[in-house]
């Protein structure tokens, strides 16, 4: 039997075909008869469960509470804001009919749902003691995408929307900074991913956003994904919709606003940034199963010792995956590498004669040979030095593609040349972010947080404002 | 302030302004500007999610495994049944336009997607080795209903959809009653409801099924509500889409299936067995919040001894949630009604003096003087007696509304005077089920598995085949 892993496109020979090589080999999607509409197959789609598990806690541990939206906005409803419409029309699929019947008015399928819940804030806030309203919600949205890809830019996006309400500007702005903290350490602690953290420009921030920070990846070509977007809104939404609330001392105010979200994007992140050309790598704290267990012959006794290691990682909350099928043990490890287990546990039966097990990490491949009796210590260890592997590997790698450009010919060379983020310093003007894009595709990735001393503008020689990295982007 | 409660119209005055009175007075839910679409309040959410919570994890104990599927159907697949497309066309909305341009084919808004399993189940489905599959997704679907009640029939449902393939008939026959069975024992030991199992007749079972079983419960109405089913497919749909697997003699052969599931409806067979006029009652096992904490007078040692109990409590998996507003106790006593919060504990500074706490049972009303120090041993008792007694209050009820007929005169009698469910013997002819629903509006519930003995047809007089319970249904 042929090795699943022959299959994959090599990563470094097109990168594009790697990647949905991957997706579909390591059984995380399917494609459906609805153009950009993917299956997120069950593997897939238990990573998205623990992404899920993790994110609701931290969700929860800050006081928020998950609600139900409707699906679908009424086109007037989506017109209320000028911006937001403007900047999601072009992309909505609208319902037109149902049960037979013409509807008298146009349905979008919700392409993110600010307006529904600012619908439903303007009936539900009247006092200062109905704030803050910390709303969050696990849905569907549907983005009408011309060209898709899976997990990045589809027209189904599986995501959390949170939508939040304060009496404050200071209570708005903590509030979307809070969650902007929350996806970060998610995505390194969780995902690996040394993840870089700013605002965006005025021209790439939200449409109906006073501030949009982001969340930037860079994956292995050095092309960013935009991995999480905390936006904040002012009144501007609550304005629109007429939503005041009497504070303490009875005078009508309008409320500060907030939304955030991730979606199944970043399990494109984790596959464009650990995976190899044997497959996907999976962080262990992500992992659907952290352990394979694969046996080199079905003797009865491997199998009886394998069913027992099992039982006792699983007692150890170590999810495990166990493979006691017929196939030969090289297709076996092959599959396992496809799948990016974190570790698999190789027994035969001379092993077992030794009390020894061979345990494979999936990140460096290196084998290490184990006393049985010593799995329960040591699995746990391999686990968190996997961890931690990944993750340095990944931020190396980063760190090899950020470049700063001194002045516009340097920034030419560079982003012409090398894959990579280059850090600028920028006048803040949007035309000098339109010259970068014309002259080099390169938009504009975040504002960092970093300190000006006297420097000018990289393109058009101005004083500067704003340290700011650019690059392509998924 | 004026209690909440009593604006709640009296149950047995318009039993269905009641109904939506609770919805909406207990913050289930609010009302959307879509006709039919309900929004789904943070309280009536976590209903839901302790729901899933729960069947997810008896899924995943009898091996299934999540995934996603896309939330649309090209009208072309769903075209590709006969019986199911009749079934569920007319009820469906339509996405004509995406990305503003008309769309080539129309795509409907899954209301099902048996079809789009088994679009999948084509590519994925090779050999024997490749079954059971045991999948499951937890989703919104959209079923264009003309007249809409919240949680009862809306435009768009929560809902979980398993669906299943098998080497073999009689495997999956037996996974499409353990699901069943699944249903049954968590609607009776979570939600307390007493509900009556069976098989549906021709006429109503699901389009495209061999065989629907259905979870019937009774309202305090006396009016049925099918709350989940299970459906045994045979090999229609396999047939339909050409699904096949090589068996272990590499012979060709067609896979049989199963489809169940459960929707956010069960929270409306909540609200309308346990809730009175003072408000919904939750049963203890699937309550976000199982004690209420209410402060009588707000002084700093009440406050004191309020949280810490609640972080008692809290450290014993008991939810809490604690009002120590201004408000008044009364106020507090009727929103803490309102909700339905299992128990409520309220605590004033003379109970305080006195070492002594009130315990108030939401589905007695009846009030107990406890020792503070008895709270974490009594609580749990009164949590389990409230659960068995709501179950034992809604059995007893149902059972005094269900009526044997031995003659079609009775059963007219029964039908056109008495709320319930009317049980007799039927030859198993549609004709006389459709009779029936002519003469007196009601349909077939459920066939029963009980023994047929020598009886005739209540309706037509011949040979009788089944015991069947007819009934009105929401």
């Amino acid at each position: 039997m042929e090795n699943v892993n022959k299959e994959i496109t090599k990563r470094d020979v097109d990168f594009a075909t790697w990647y949905t090589d991957i997706c579909t080999k390591a059984d995380l999607i399917d494609y459906s008869s609805i153009k950009g509409s993917m299956i997120i197959r069950p593997y897939g789609y238990a990573i998205w469960e623990n992404i899920v598990a993790v994110l609701d806690q931290e969700f929860k541990r800050t006081k928020h509470v998950n609600l139900q939206m409707p699906l679908f906005i009424p086109e007037s409803l989506l017109n209320k804001e000028k911006d937001h419409v403007n900047g999601f029309a072009p992309e909505v699929a609208w319902v037109t009919e149902g049960g037979n019947t013409k509807l008298e008015e146009r349905l979008c399928v919700r392409p993110t749902s600010e307006v529904l819940f600012c619908d439903h804030f303007k009936k539900i806030i009247k006092s200062y003691r109905d704030l803050p309203l910390l709303y969050n919600q696990w849905c569907t949205i549907v983005r009408w995408e011309k060209t898709t890809r899976p997990f990045l830019r589809s027209r189904e996006i599986l995501w959390q929307e949170g939508h939040t309400m304060h009496r404050s500007e200071s209570e708005a702005r903590a509030e979307c900074l809070q969650m902007l903290k929350i996806y970060e350490d998610f995505q390194r602690n969780y995902l690996a991913l040394p993840v870089i953290v700013g605002k965006k420009t005025e021209k790439e921030k939200f449409a109906g956003a006073v501030d949009t920070y982001t969340i930037e990846a860079m994956m292995y070509d050095g092309v960013a994904l935009q991995n999480g977007t905390s936006h904040y809104f002012g009144q501007g939404f609550a304005k629109a919709f007429d939503i005041t609330f009497l504070d303490e001392n009875n005078h009508l105010q309008t409320p500060y606003q907030t939304s955030w979200g991730v979606t199944t994007r970043m399990i494109g992140a984790i596959i464009m940034t650990h995976g190899d050309d044997r497959g996907l790598v999976i962080p262990p704290k992500i992992a659907p199963y952290k352990v394979a267990l694969i046996s080199i012959k079905n003797t009865e006794e491997v199998l009886a010792k394998l069913t027992a290691i099992e039982t006792e990682l699983n007692q150890h909350n170590i999810s495990t995956i166990l493979d006691v099928s017929n196939k030969s043990a090289g297709y076996k490890f092959a599959e396992a590498e496809v799948k990016g287990y974190p570790i698999r546990l190789e027994l035969g039966p001379r092993d077992l004669e030794n009390d020894s097990i061979t345990l494979v990490r999936r990140d460096t491949l290196e084998k290490i040979n184990l006393k049985i009796a010593d799995i329960l210590t040591e699995i746990p260890k391999y686990l968190d030095l996997i961890q931690e592997y990944l993750y340095n590997r990944a931020m190396a790698r980063r760190d090899s593609m950020l470049y700063t450009a001194n002045n516009y010919q340097e920034f030419k060379d560079i982003a012409l040349n090398k894959p990579g983020f280059i850090k600028i310093n920028w006048c803040g003007d949007e035309a000098c972010e339109l010259k970068i894009k014309e002259d080099t595709t390169l938009k504009s990735r975040c504002i960092l947080e970093e300190e000006m001393v006297d420097n000018v503008c990289c393109v058009c020689g101005k004083p500067a404002k704003h340290k700011i990295y650019f690059g392509k982007q998924y």
